[in-house]
């Protein structure tokens, strides 16, 4: 099992869509040590030459805030047999850390972001491509409580960033993305029936039947 | 295996989708001996007291104008293990002929059909409903070039009827009949990874891990 190439399989759909819940599911189903998990916001790119009010200025939705390239270096180490450092980023003040996180070759390479199949480079790597497709309005909803009750934000400064940048990015980069899922899971993570479809794939592909 | 209950399974999708490719793909992988298949349109409605031209003006894209009430007796008789006679439509005449299909009672029962989603009847009896999404444009000109060259029809017939009805339906009961989907198969029957991802889910069904 181990000799395999690894699966690279990518998880995207725009914010609060239910990404993290069917790559929670999957690293569940599948078990923790069998999947390297490359988040696509750990590569937000540093600006240390900017001031923090200019960060967070900064475009986060923009496929070029991301540093795409170094993502597609640790998916290609990683089918290598190589394990990465992947890096830390600081979402309260908008800088990578100094810190990495050791991510081993496993089996599985997992990739999950709003922007992950915007990047031909990063798409072609891909074997099994995802679109988790939750209704606009039901994504602004939890994103609204997510950043009100987790990130102590104010209603205004949610609806102000999601109609200046989050929205456009979505309708500009994100939704025309879906063009190039393999699969379109409706209804997010909550989907028992695709969740028990996507990982029972991925079992098989883990141990072909004889 | 045997004695497990048998999966309902329902593919559905615009004219021309690709669902008849999904369909036979899924019998070649698991074997047409475990599927028991029932294809919505073998259940259209007899109305013998109409003439031929009056019957060639219905519109056969409205849910009424199929025999549901039948469908979903039939599925629950196979899930009982009761082997069912399906009719058989000729299409020539819109004639229900005197003919039947006797289909046995199987591990798989198929459904297909574009309208099998909009019936809360229908769906509540499937255990995988996928609905199979390829553009509007590409579906028109594969059925164009299906309804010239296979059924011997004009340009124009084909166009008129595909305005008058087929598109009109499609949007009317068709596309909101996704909403009711756990996956979406985006470009028809040769998307091969979601295939695989399919027939992985049913063939763990099938057999399921010790």
């Amino acid at each position: 099992m181990s000799q395999q190439r690894p699966i690279v399989f990518g998880v995207a759909g725009g914010t609060a869509s239910g990404k993290t819940t069917v790559a929670r599911n999957v690293l569940h189903a599948v078990g923790a040590s069998t999947v390297a998990y490359l988040p696509h916001d750990a590569y937000y790119r540093d600006n240390p030459h900017l001031t923090l009010e200019e960060r967070a200025q900064q475009n986060y939705d923009h496929p070029r805030s991301l540093e795409n390239k170094l993502l597609v270096q640790h998916i290609k180490l990683l089918l290598d047999g190589k394990a990465v450092r992947v890096p830390v980023y600081d979402f309260t003040l908008h800088r990578r850390t100094d810190e990495t996180v050791l991510v081993e070759p496993s089996p599985i390479i997992l990739v999950d972001g709003i922007l992950i199949f915007t990047r031909r480079k990063l798409r072609e790597l891909m074997d099994i491509k995802i679109f988790v497709d939750t209704a606009d309005d039901v994504r602004f909803i939890r994103r609204l409580k997510r950043d009100m009750e987790e990130r102590g934000r104010s209603l205004d400064s949610v609806i102000e960033q999601y109609l200046t940048t989050v929205r456009p990015m979505h309708m500009k980069f994100v939704e025309p993305s879906k063009e190039f899922a393999d699969i379109i899971i409706p209804h997010g993570g909550e989907n028992k029936v695709a969740m028990e479809m996507v990982v029972s794939r991925l079992r098989e592909l883990l141990s072909p039947l004889p």
